[in-house]
Parts: C-alpha cells; structure tokens; sequence
C-alpha cells in the first residue's frame, strides 16, 4: 500500500470523477443556496460550540492535526477528531477553525472525497503542507493573535515546523492543554476494554526480558549518557513487550507510553485492560530491573515530571520523529533531553531477527496463494460482468481470513477498476463501486495481518486487451519495480537515493507518479512500518530490513497502474567487495503476462524475471497443492512460464545459445 | 576537481604511501625523542602566544576554523589561520587548542600531508565531523569551561551543529569577537590593494542595474516583505556587479559584502581598492536606487546594526549558508530575520542566461584542445621516460595560458602517476612527484579561469598495457559517468536523487569511490559553485544549470581513476511528458580506448559514446584546425573512432548476430 509523498502531489494530481450519476456527488458552495450532496456532514453545531471554547480560551485560531497522541498514521475512531468537526474521513487532513473560518488541508488524493464529505462551512485546501496552513493562519489572524493547538497531537517538528513558518508574524503558537474539540464532542468512543494480547511463543525469538537488555545496553553505550529511554510510538511497545492490540484498525496498536530506565521499567496502559495473565506475564508484581510496573495511561505527564525532579542527572532519550510535544515540553530542558529522529527501539526493530524473517516469508507464501485465488477467480468471473470492486474485494478479504493465523487485511482493500483507479489512495464504496469488465484495467492493493506477518501486494490486470500505452506504462512500472529489486547497494545507502531507479524507465518517455516508492514492512505491525522505506526521512537500508517497492502510474479519468512487491534486504556478493546488500522479493505473484512489453526489457531485466518466477513456482507450487487449489496452481504456472531471453516476447529463439543451436540445427539440415 | 563526501571518506580511507625516500617523510610522535621531518613547522612559539590570548579571555578551549568571513572553501592566505598555527597547508581543516593540547581535524584526503606539515605539538584526528570535534571537546575541558569562536568564521549552521553537540555537556560555547590567531600573527599577509577589475561587456548579457532590478523583484514578491538582502559569500556580490577579484588563488573575488535593499545599495569592500573607473561604473557619487554606496568591507557590522536600528519593521533576508554568525547575531531577533539556505542572488545565478550559456560552452572547446595538447604530447613523451607528474601539470597549465582570454587555472592542477592517484586530491610536489611511465595509469584533473568561463575536466590514461581490473575498474567508472549524463529527469530533481546511477556499475562488482559525484561551474567564478550538483545540500537541477560529473575509483598504492566532465542541464523532449531535462556534456576530450571495456558497455551506453564522439569531431575539428593543432587533430580523429555497437571492442564475434555469423561461418566450412 503506497504512502504519500507530500512534494509530487500537488503537481500530478487533478480531480477526477467516479461514476456518473443523476445527482451531483460533490458539493457546490459558490452557488445559492449552496448545493450540499446527502454524503456531507452537517458542522454548524460543532462549529459554534467549539467557537464558543476558543472564545474562552482567548485564541484567535485552533489548529486540529489528523493524528494522535502517538503521531500515529492511522488511528482510533475516539482520535477521529478532524472527521468530527469536518465530515472529511481521509487518513491526512489537518483542520483549522478560526472565529469566521474554518479550513481543511488534505493532499491531492482526497480532494473529490473532502468535496463529498464537508458542508459549505469549510473551505478545502488543495495543499498539505505547514508552509500553506501557515500562510493561511498569517492572512487570517490579526497581528498579536494566538493560534491554539494540542500538544498531544503535534510532534516536536510539526511544533517547530510552525514555528519557523509563524516566528516573524507577529502571531503567537500557544500550546493549550486540553483538547478542545474532545470538550465539545460529546459522543466520543472510550477506549475499548478488551484487545490486549501476548504474542505466542511460535513467533518470538527474543522475549520482552531479551529485547528490554538489549535496549538498555544501547543506553549504556550511548556517550551521551541516558537514563531512561521514552517510547511514545504505539509499536515501540508493543514490539518491547510482544504485546499486540486491536485499538486502530487494521493496526494490532494498544494505546501504551514506555519509560526503560536502566533499573525500572513503567509501562503506561489503560491498567483495566490488563489481565492477570498479562500482569503475571510482565512481572508486574515484583521489583526489580526485569519487573514491570504498571501505570495508568493517563499518568504519563506527572509520572515523567516526576521521574526528572525526582532523579538528579537524569536524562530522556526520546525519538523525535514519534514524541508528541506535550511530552517534550515537559522534559525540553537541555540537560535532560537527548533526542535522535528515531528511538532505539524503532531502528533496532527495523532489522529482524531470523525467527521475524522467517516467519514474515512464510506469511507471503499463504497470502500469495489467497491473491492467487483472487486471480484466478476473476479471470472468469470479470469478463461475464457480474463482479464489482466491492465484490472482489469482498473476494479477497475472504481468501485471506481462511489462511492460517490470519487476522483480518492489513488496510482496507484497494480494489479499483477503470478510472477509478486513477485515485490512487480509492477505496470503492457502494456510491463509487465500478462493474469489472474485460474492457477496463483492474488494480487490486491489499494485504493481510497475520500472527507472524504483515503482507502488502499491489497486482494490476487486464481482463481484454489492453491499449498500446497501457502496456508500454505497465511495463516501465515493471521495470522500475526489477530495477530496484535487483540493484546491488552498499551497505546503509539511503533508500531515497535508490528509489529514482524506480521511476526511470518512465521518465524517459516523460511519466511520474505522484506517491512513494515503498516502505517498511513488518512482524503483524503497522502496514506501513518506520522508519524504513525510500522516503528522505528514513534510515538507511541494513540487511534483514523488509520493505515494499512499489513504482506506478495514473493515468486521469482512465486507468491506474501499480506494481507493489514486498522484498527483504539481502546480502550480494560481489566481485570485488564486501558489505553489499541488494533485495530478495517475498511477496510470491505473477504480473499480468498480457501487460508485459518483453521487447522494452533489457536481457538483465528478464533474467531477472525469469529467476522470480521459478521462485514463485518453487515456493508457491507445494503451498498450492498442500491447500488443495489446483485451478490456482495451473494459472500460476501459466503465469510463470519463463520469458524468452531475446528482449520480446515472440517465440523465436533468442538467447545466444539458443540462437547458435537453432542456426546450428538449421545449417546442419541444409549439410546433410 | 571532486568536492570531498564527508560521510564516505572513513570508511574508504587508509594512509597511502607516496615515494619511498630515504628518510621518513612524515613524523612519528611516539618514539623518543619525536621524530619530525623538515616538512614540519615548528609551533611551539605560536601555541605559547595563542594560550597566553586564551587564558587573558578565560577560556579552555579555542576552536580555529579552516575558511573565512565569508565561509568560502578556498581561502586567500591572510585567512590560512589553520596552516599559520599548525603548519597543515591542506583546503580542510579545523584545529582546536586547549591550554594543554592542540588537534587538527581532517578528512582522509589530507592525512598523509599533516603527518608530513605537523610538528608533534598536534594531534591528528583522523575525522572531520564536528560531532567529533564536539566530542573531543567534551573529554578536554572542564564542566564549566568555555569554549571560544571567531563568530566572523562560523556559519549559523556550524554554531549550531556545536551547540546541539555540546549542549547538554555543560560547556559553553562563546563566540568571542576579534580573532585570537590574528593578534599573535604577526606577519599576516595584507590585504593585496589591486586586483578589482569589471567584466568586459562581451560576456555579459545582464547590466549589474538589471541584476538589482531582478533581485529586488524577488524581495518584493516574497511574502515575508524582507526589506533588505545581506550578502555575504564573495561569489554574491562579485556576480551581482559583474566584477571580479584575485584575492584568493585560482578563485577571482574580491573581499566584499553587499547589503541591497528596495532602494539602496550598500558595497562593503576595501575602498582605497576602488579606481575611479569602477566608482563611475558603479554610480558611486549619486543618490538613489540605482546607486552603489561604497561603504568600508569592515564597516559591515557596525552599518547593519545601524540599518537595523534606524529603520522600523526592517527584515533582513540572509541565505544561511554562507552568512557567518557575526552578522547573525547582529540580525537574529525574530521578526528582523529571513533566513533560507541559499540567497536569491545564488539561486539566480545557478541557472545560467544565454550569453553565459554560449560563452561557457565556448571556453570548453578552447579548453580541450589545451587537453588534448597534454594527451596528444604525453603519448610520445611519457613512456620515453622524461616526463613527471610536475612536468606534465606545467605543460597543460601553458598550454591553457595560450588559450585566448586564460586568466591562469582553475584550481592547482592534479596530475597523479600510479598510486599517487589513489589520493584523490593529490597534487605533485617535488618531494613527491613521480615519474609517468608506461607501466602505471595517470590521472589528471585540472581546469583553467577563462573570463568568460570556469572549466574542470578530468581524464585517466595508461600508455602501456592495463591490467584486466584496471580496464574494468575504469570502464565502470565510465558507464557511471555516462548513466547520469544520458538519464532523462522532470525538472527540480535533486542531484542527490540521481547521483547513484554514477556508482551503481562500480557497486554491481563491489566497488566505490569515497568523494561527491559533482559540482556546479560556471562563468569565471570558484570551480566549485555552489549550490549546484549532486550532493544532499545541492539545490534541484533546472534547465541552464552546469555541473561536473566525475565518478571514479581508487585503488590504495595502486592506481587512481577519475572520468569527470562538464554538462549543462538541457530540455529532454519524451514522448509523452513535458518539463524533462537531460545532461548535454559540454567538456570535449575523448576517453582513453585502451581503457575500454565495450562489452560491458550496453548498447545503449554504446550510442551515447558514439554521439558523444560525433559532438567532440564537429566542435573540436575546425577549433583544432584554427589553432593549428594538426597533430591534436589527428590525434583526436584517432581517439574519436565510433565503436562498433556489438558491445564488444576485440575482434571475437560475441553479440547473438555475431555469433550466429561466426557459427554460420564454421559449419558452412564444415559443410563444404
């Protein structure tokens, strides 16, 4: 599943329509009276009464940020707080209200869905960024104005990231305890009592205790001198602890705060959440180095004022890139603070160990016979036209849930046909559902939790025949997707100085795309896992990091196209050197024969495709028959049939042997 | 000539021999008494006078940074405060005293030469970071102490890359104004009272009245409403009057700061240095906006605190980088500031107009067949045995002094014979110079100042017989240099984000290079201008920017492989997009064939190669016949050959057809 990549967007992106119907789907605010679609939330109330709070907390502005207090991606219903003031249910969107105004900041992949969702009290901003939130704040509010926000909600660079933009305005940044949009909202869902579990022995190779020392001596060898160590990210926790959740969804997250000192460990829950199982499971009745105390979740403020009045010489690591500023503000004295963009935990949980490695290839083996399944299925089914994206998304739901130690998708399935496709973060709704036919591109991104992994697969296919410019773009997508998988790397190169590779056979005929190029991938975590992942904010690449790859192309009101493969970071060997690195690809399905210009690719890039698709056969071909689908295996191996080495895909003989023998035979014939 | 890549150069570095002497060239601190070669200088007098300075303003520690006021990476010798006190003469390096010990921080270019230049008073710390710098601090002084700056020789980001280091140490940090070198320094050179001259019109486009005009649009559109630009770094102010200085070696500025504002215009320079030509050239005597004040250099301080003072709502636009912490300091207060990395004036000038384009490429082709005049002489001359290192650097640095409107060389020439080319910035000395023989490659780097452009151009030959690593280290090498020239990109992609594709043939078999892939160039400026090229602090490429392309590869006391040229960033016209930009190389000297391994090459590269040549044959034919160069000529038809597109060089058949043929061949042999 592809992640923004906030500069590109605006450049790329257009609005583009779903399905036509009678009625207008988006709102129309410049005519009276405004037309508003039934899908739109009404805000008026919401609006007057958070004004009246912002009124008596004398701002002149309040910024709502589309996260949590654990800067999380994706998060609760309780934390939908830019959906409860703005209708907009988009996964990035920051909202600000002001005493006359109120606006609402998403990036190009949510316009059509914010004009669907907000009433005329909010205007959209086609932008994502700090820079235009503030430029809008600077116009808007008088000179010696307060601008209000939660500190909860905003992580250390967002705060400074203001800041910067704000500092010579005249307008002051207040940070203001106490969400106001939670004063006002009076439905809010409560923490759900249940969720919490431990993760079975089968899938862990270090316990807690093993993971706790390894952190602790990552303190005690840091020159700087720590003492305890703030984890703030709701997966640090949960890897420390081998505890998982169900708070998010599709997120196995429970809300949690972490501070390791080098002798105590306080683990901050909602502590009635906490079964006697799991306290006897963290030692939480003892004292001790290895003992956990349990804390209330909401203690997590006082606690740490107290631990640093209460400890002199005590200094907090924290991971900025994760820590809210509420926490920051409480430790921000420099003595005390000691701050990387990422805590120990995130870069030590980025390489897994051989247990997490194994585990995560055998949860694609079963989630590619599950895509397979899928595939294979409506090769018939799409062409009779009684499919739909929501039906096949149904489809594939299923096909994974019956997979072992599955435990639901990873992110709500992207199952988009046509145009529709062409949005690249659509998911279809029964308003936006598209009939699938032979006429039209299909592109299907989706990905399973499983107890010893998180999967991630992109496939796009064509059921008819599919235009000259389809397959010329299909096929540089491709390239990018093997020029990346096969390219040989030192160790730690910085997946952003990589992932131009992943666009290069499309620039050269002047194509883009406007999203990421891939991200970390994990142990039953987050879909999209940080810090790893060829974004310029994450770390570079170590062998057994996990990450997707995953290059494409959309095409405005006509089709989308994305090849996402998960890969492991493998060691090569080479020639000369030593510590180099390249991927070894995981995710276990065939591409779409019919989209594959053979003769664009390079002798090296059908090698390469070559080698994948015995792999997928080696690997894929037992599980198939194990799991008793033989329609399934016969499309793999039809799908899997290697290409011809001449750089096209006709049947004539192509590599130099080949071509000898056939001359050779040939000339043979003519001597006898 | 390559720009160093801080962050690589550890892990590649290691200390390489030159010539064997009789006596040791470099020191050796631990036997007793210290052995310390003639090549030392003697600082005891020095440090003794430095820490009398030091204790008189109570500090523990005093930092001596290798550049100027104006944060220029090459420096004229009164600014040489790090070679005064320590001896090391090398362009990187920063040297620290504490009242008991003294260090000298380098990268691993320069080891070999301090070990030579320094008596034992200094530690050599084989590092260049500041977090290194930091940390030795740390174990030095005292909780408590102080540790002193010159903050006219610190940029912002310095200052605050040793505070965020020493921030939580419980060190300070002072700036302290009035250099402590500078008052024990007694014979510190003057500054030269000569050397101000104004371009000739033929190669100017833009009046230095246009120029202001230009800048200031930019300041009235920003919306921030700066009402002044400071500009600091000597290229800013020498290109906005389209004058120029020979201050420092091999780099043409003056020393000079300009503060511009909506209508005024401040020039802060050694004013006796101003003829009366340049005053009327300069509209010195009139009032308005148009008008230049001629204001002393050192008067900058005091006139831009007064500029702050007198004037209400006055923000100043700094561009980071290059403004030292002195005039920050001055600045500072919140609203006063706009700061952003690089000014307008930089970013202006590192997109070239036409005539700067024109005339650049022009310098070039005058250029090479000062090149090739080296190349052509040292194929008969250097495996006779006569010729050295310092030989052939003399000879290409006349050749170019013949060359019209030569205003000396770019930079001192690097001319590397064997290992001596294993030290990427190695230029000969007596002491060093080594004999070119048949038996060993030879690399040379060198450019020449022409006043209507700067050029930089490296090539690496062998006369002999290359080893078959040789022959594929430098075809590697080739292939990346020819991977970024060809590449096809949309406009503002970041150099940094392309640059591995010149190291990625070299990483396929193991091997690297521990320097930056290429620099901006430009119009008789620096020959490394900045903010152009590939590394992370570079700005995007955009259409009529130029740049070196230099990958290469070193193999410690073995040999050296450099390939760099010059390119301007041209429009790409794709098939479906618009806004592509490509490489069009402008330097015109062939590589060496016996180097060449072309069947590694892809056909692809092997075009590239053959238009490259075609290009080289159209300009430099009728130049080299103008000069009457008949030798040259000949020697560059020879070198100019296209290859053959088999992707082979030797006369085996070895592409399918060729195979085929040859196979044909035999067997209708066989058949007869």
């Amino acid at each position: 599943m592809l992640c923004v990549l906030a500069l590109l967007l605006p450049a790329l992106a257009g609005s583009v329509g779903g399905v036509a119907l009678s009625e207008p789907t988006e709102r129309n605010c410049s005519i009276s009276p405004p037309y508003v679609p039934g899908t739109a939330v009404d805000s008026g109330l919401r609006l007057r009464h958070l004004r009246e709070r912002m009124l008596a907390s004398e701002i002149s502005a309040y910024i709502i940020p589309g996260t949590d207090a654990h800067l999380s991606e994706y998060i609760a219903p309780r934390d939908a707080r830019v959906a409860f003031m703005t209708g907009f249910t988009g996964s990035a969107g920051t909202a600000v209200v002001t005493a006359s105004k109120a606006a609402l900041w998403t990036d190009s992949r949510y316009w059509v869905q914010a004009e669907r969702q907000m009433d005329c009290n909010w205007e959209l901003q086609r932008d994502a960024s700090v820079g235009s939130v503030a430029a809008w704040l600077i116009s808007e509010v008088p000179r010696g104005g307060r601008i209000g926000f939660d500190p909860f909600l905003f992580s250390l660079k967002t705060q400074e990231d203001y800041g910067l933009s704000l500092e010579s305005s005249n307008r002051s940044l207040e940070s203001m305890p106490g969400n106001l949009v939670d004063q006002v909202w009076k439905e809010r869902p409560p923490v759900r009592p249940d969720g919490l579990i431990r993760l079975p022995d089968s899938v862990i190779q270090r316990s807690w205790q093993t993971k706790v020392e390894q952190i602790r001596n990552q303190m005690t060898e840091n020159p700087y001198e720590p003492t305890a160590l703030l984890l703030s990210a709701l997966d640090e926790t949960a890897w420390l602890f081998n505890m998982r959740g169900a708070d998010i969804p599709y997120n196995p997250f429970f809300y949690s705060y972490t501070l390791l000192t080098l002798d105590e460990i306080w683990l901050f829950v909602h502590t009635e959440r906490v079964t006697e199982e799991l306290r006897a499971y963290l030692n939480a009745s003892c004292h001790g180095p290895l003992c956990v105390r349990l804390r209330s979740y909401d203690a997590v403020s006082a606690d740490l004022e107290a631990y640093l009045r209460g400890r002199p010489g005590a200094k907090v690591w924290i991971g900025a890139e994760y820590t809210n500023y509420a926490l920051y503000e409480i430790i921000k004295a420099e003595d005390k603070l000691m701050s990387t963009s990422y805590s120990p935990v995130l870069t030590t949980k980025a390489v897994k160990d051989e247990t997490e490695r194994r585990i995560l290839r055998d949860a694609h083996v079963r989630d590619a016979a599950a895509v397979m399944q899928l595939l294979t299925w409506l090769e018939t089914a799409a062409p009779n036209g009684a499919e739909t994206e929501l039906s096949a998304s149904a489809y594939v739901d299923r096909c994974r849930s019956k997979q072992k130690d599955n435990m639901g998708p990873s992110f709500e399935t992207i199952s988009a046909s046509g145009p529709n496709a062409a949005l690249a973060h659509y998911s279809p709704t029964e308003e936006s559902d598209r009939k699938l036919t032979a006429d039209e591109m299909y592109l299907v991104d989706s990905g399973g939790q499983y107890l010893d992994g998180t999967t991630d697969i992109t496939r796009t296919v064509h059921w008819g025949t599919p235009t000259a410019t389809q397959k010329e773009a299909f096929t540089r997508v491709l390239m990018g997707n093997i020029e990346i998988s096969r390219t040989i790397f030192p160790s730690g190169t910085r997946g952003v100085n990589m992932e131009m590779l992943g666009r290069r056979a499309l620039w050269e005929v002047g194509l883009n795309y406007g999203h990421g190029t891939g991200h970390g991938v994990g142990n039953y975590f987050g879909v999209h896992e940080w810090p790893v992942g060829f974004q310029s904010n994450n770390i570079p690449f170590r062998e057994g990091m996990f990450t997707s790859i995953e290059p494409g192309y959309y095409k405005e009101n006509d089709f989308g196209i994305r090849i996402e493969d998960v890969a492991v970071v493998v060691p090569a060997h080479t020639k000369y050197g030593r510590n180099y690195l390249t991927f070894e690809t995981v995710s276990l399905v065939p591409y779409d024969r019919k989209l594959i210009d053979a003769s664009l690719l390079s002798p090296v890039q059908l090698q390469w495709l070559n080698d994948y698709y015995e792999t997928i056969r080696r690997l894929m071909g037992p599980e198939l028959d194990r799991q008793g689908l033989h329609e399934e295996k016969r499309w793999m191996l039809k799908n899997t049939e290697p290409f011809a080495q001449s750089g096209s895909s006709s049947p004539r003989p192509s590599s130099s042997l080949g071509l000898v023998a056939f001359v050779a035979a040939a000339l043979f014939s003519l001597a006898r």
